[in-house]
């Protein structure tokens, strides 16, 4: 084979290994941010959604995805990974695993809206209806063929396919769900529960940090021009601004750098750049990232406030930044990247509005649809397991003991030290 | 050089630098599966497991395997660096780097039948001696060109070379040490001792799985046909297929869903797809991953119930699931991948049973000289250092206090707490 | 493009990743090896000094390191990416992501002195001025063609830029802050004060181990001769023999193999070889990484004794090793590599004492100018902020209270527990 095409396959198979690793930043955020008595449940639950999407993906997903359209909807054929074929010139194994490795982020950021409540069956029965179902037909419409990809829609590693689908899961989910016990009070005023470990919350920042350069390096699918280097510097421009900028946000605003706020702002730039890296110049970028840190400084407040309990911050790190980071393409895209990578320039650089315009109605489209689906498929879930919810005792007693039997640290968590892990909420 | 060269030298440093980041994930695996008081211990052991294991392949391992056969048994030859060179077309020094990695991570694996109990010193008297002897001879057998690399053996990244060679060693200590304080009543029943970190067990188990693209994906010591992707997707499938089935045994058969068994099913069918990943097709590979995930669950029963106490479950995991994935290409081997790769089709696709005993003969011949070599080294180990195990008292306190002369973790573990940490073990 | 500049542009795309991921080692180096009420504080800390020192470096550090130069001393064009140009044949941006990976790391080892007691309005505006200034000094007189760079310096990968002047940032930084509360008794003794968790500690150097694959490995700049491996050997070989000379010194001095000082030997190994990978045989590198883990446990009693209070070893690892390391190649250096890889034989190979010299002088004048320059640093941020050092309440209270308004593990630190985890200061 051509020494070229097997750069762009090696670069291409670093890219799966590093996204997932990703999977390994989420264990120690979802744990981090969370409480002890859920940390095994959750950090377990992480290596089973590999696990299931893996399997989905494989059996259906890679089909209803890439598979011959449908009416612009769907996918039908290439299940099973037969008759696996590439368009962008990868060998059929590597292009399968680096697109199965998105689709997994995807479930994992939904699972956000579960997070410290869901019955553990009914976690398993939704994600596999989310991997083969929803997942699968956004990624068809802007990446596998479908309605909205022939719009020239700017979306480079998934800032929507991924990012605000898998938080349109999660909104689904925690709507569904209604707020932890403890979260508000009677008076409506709101309670925080403090995640349990703030260097786990950290480190997974970082291990996700450096699986985004696998995330939106390599959605170049090659090596071509060494573009992979300009969208990585994006990359890392816009996660130092929005981790920069949510700290003087929060500093600012509650008097305290507070360490949560400035972790997050760190993921909204990441995730806000993911649409843009490939269109934007690297001062755009640090606009982006620092934008895309504030927004979800003040969405997470937003939220909270209108009784929507997101543990894990997925409607704002994932939605919020999401959206606008496909949307800040419509602005910032530059004539030059727009030619390359599709789509036209954006309006500050004279394209006008029509980008822009294309950006927003994918986002609304792809949101909803996503959201939509996610809740009725709850509701089917809800259904067959009888109830979507522990029951009150098992959700004091914690889901590593409720769901799994142990806890997951057996000698910090006591059965009868139950009620004080709960002080923070009273 | 020529750029495929190149590439194919960029390919296995890469897999080197992955293998390296197992590391890590045992550093997790083995710490969260054991108790506090023995963290630090079973931590820092791990680094200088690492240390002692490259210096020792530095010294005679390489030589041992790569140097000039003599008999079929050992290579003699190519000691301290000298006069390298491959037979792979990799530069000396990828190559050996490369091959020092799969070494360590064979001793890391043994460490298991230590853990809780052994002294210090006698492992590091076992590590030099295990180094030098145990693994090299092995791998000479298979990969060095001793007397089973003509058989047609079929074990592409190490299932036997490594994980069975090392589980072996984990047996043999395991067996000299006898079990923990606590594991087994009186009546012989048993006891659970949890171990104290699942969200550290769960990251391992994703740090390993991340560092197996390098494992299995670089064996193929080249970019050749991007074939790296066909073995990443067949190892990636195994392991998705692995967490599920034992998450549904464990959920099945104990009634909760034991979060250690779903991630020792996962560690499991990545050790099975590691000997087939080369010769098998995608639902092979789900099917194998499969069943070493339930064996695993079966398997760490069983060894429990026979007083052999295998604290991080090195038997089950490495060893069972090991010899099962050497086996079973002798089963699922599609002729198409057995000419590229070397040896015969397996049963299922008309190969009869010639592969399948060429199979079991060498995980019988490696498996029972990995046991008998380790027990003898232990025995010898014995009489250098007075004593393979700690004293009663000392094992209470901890190997952390007794061995290293501090806590691991200062603040949580105090002198005085010990009693109440044994409480589990009652 | 030519493959071969692609896959040098890969090659160091990947090394990029990797020296990224090295700030996930710090944050656990650092915060095992601190105490739990500070833990949030240090781990968040890392990810806003990654964001600082990126956004720095995008202003001003990459012009003054590779602009222009003037005088010698420093650059000055190139600033905000702007005529971003390579001489080493990389992309602008893959050069430029690469540098300022490095830049990064500078700053995290210099936050070594400021650990437990420094304000963090004291710490972020030193963050600012240290990156725009301190580093792309020393960076641009051995680096950007400034005055030392001429002179035949051997130092690969920066023992000297990264590490050393990392090191004497911190050393101006503990000087200034002086020895935290409970740290020195009234009558001169010292006391232990343990960090709080050594899974932490030996998983952080895991991961640094890993990184410096990246760190030394694409130093090469490129894959020319495969001559990344050679590179990678050697720091493999250092950094295994660091950490057993000095499990075997901390051994043999303190009569238990105290896990810390083992630790901080593989790191002191590392440091050291990162000047000289590619310029030693391998025996070599054994010999200096060995040499580096036994200076490093002196190093940290010598500093200990003399009232310098180094939290997380900064003076020891970075400042002591790297300065070995540096000098090491005057003794080491072969002829072969020399005549490759710049400057002249070292002693040992009949270079006399020319390549010594130079090596000494660099040390020493990097190593004045970064300490004199940090010193001055802090006192105008000590102006600014009025004092560097929180009070004593917050001191006791812990970093993530006072700084940050909440603790990083809130389930197991309350403040009225405070007084207790002071226990080993008394």
């Amino acid at each position: 084979m051509d020494p070229i095409v097997l750069l762009d396959n090696l670069w291409v198979m670093i890219g799966f290994i590093l996204v997932i690793l990703m999977q390994g930043g989420f264990i120690l955020l979802e744990a981090g941010s969370t409480r002890m008595k859920n940390a095994g449940h959750i950090a377990g639950k992480t290596i089973f959604t590999l696990g299931i999407s893996s399997l989905v993906f494989w059996a259906v997903g890679y089909g209803f995805i890439y598979g011959n359209d449908v009416g612009g909807i769907i996918g039908l054929s290439n299940f099973f990974y037969g008759d696996a074929s590439t368009a962008d010139g990868l060998t059929p194994a590597v292009d399968f695993i680096f697109q199965l490795a998105f689709a997994a982020i995807a479930l994992t950021i939904a699972f956000g809206g579960f997070a410290e409540r869901a019955k553990l069956a009914a976690y398993v029965v939704f994600a596999i209806l989310f991997s083969a179902i929803v997942y699968p037909i956004v990624a068809h419409w802007i990446w596998g063929g479908g309605w909205i990809s022939g719009l020239g829609k700017q979306d480079f590693a998934g800032s929507t396919v991924v990012h605000l689908t898998g938080a349109m899961g999660a909104l689904a989910a925690t709507i569904l769900l209604k707020p932890r016990i403890g979260k508000y009070n009677k008076d409506g005023s709101v309670n925080n529960l403090p995640g349990h470990n703030q260097v786990f919350t950290a480190l997974g920042v970082l291990l996700l940090w450096v699986g985004w350069f696998g995330f939106n390096g390599a959605s170049t699918f090659g090596v071509a021009d060494g573009f992979f280097g300009y969208v990585s510097m994006n990359t890392q421009l816009a996660a130092a601004a929005g981790a920069f900028a949510a700290l003087l946000i929060a500093w600012a605003v509650l008097g305290k750098a507070d360490v949560p706020s400035m972790l997050n702002g760190a993921l909204a730039g990441l995730v806000a750049i993911t649409a843009s890296c490939a269109f934007v110049a690297p001062w755009a970028s640090v606009v982006i990232g620092a934008i895309g840190g504030m927004l979800c400084f003040f969405s997470v407040r937003f939220f909270e406030k209108r009784n929507i309990d997101d543990p894990i911050f997925a409607l704002s790190v994932h939605g919020m930044a999401g959206a606008w980071g496909t949307i800040s393409t419509g602005f910032f895209a530059t004539p030059q990247l727009a030619e390359m990578n599709g789509g036209r320039a954006g309006l500050f650089y004279g394209g006008g509005l029509t980008q822009l315009g294309v950006q927003i109605i994918s986002v609304v489209a792809c949101g909803l649809f996503a959201f939509i689906a996610s809740y009725i498929l709850l509701l089917i879930t809800k259904s067959i397991i009888g109830g979507l919810r522990v029951s009150e005792e098992e959700e004091i007693m914690g889901l590593d003991m409720s769901e799994h039997g142990a806890y997951g640290y057996p000698e910090n968590v006591q059965p009868t030290l139950d009620n004080s892990s709960e002080r923070t909420g009273a």
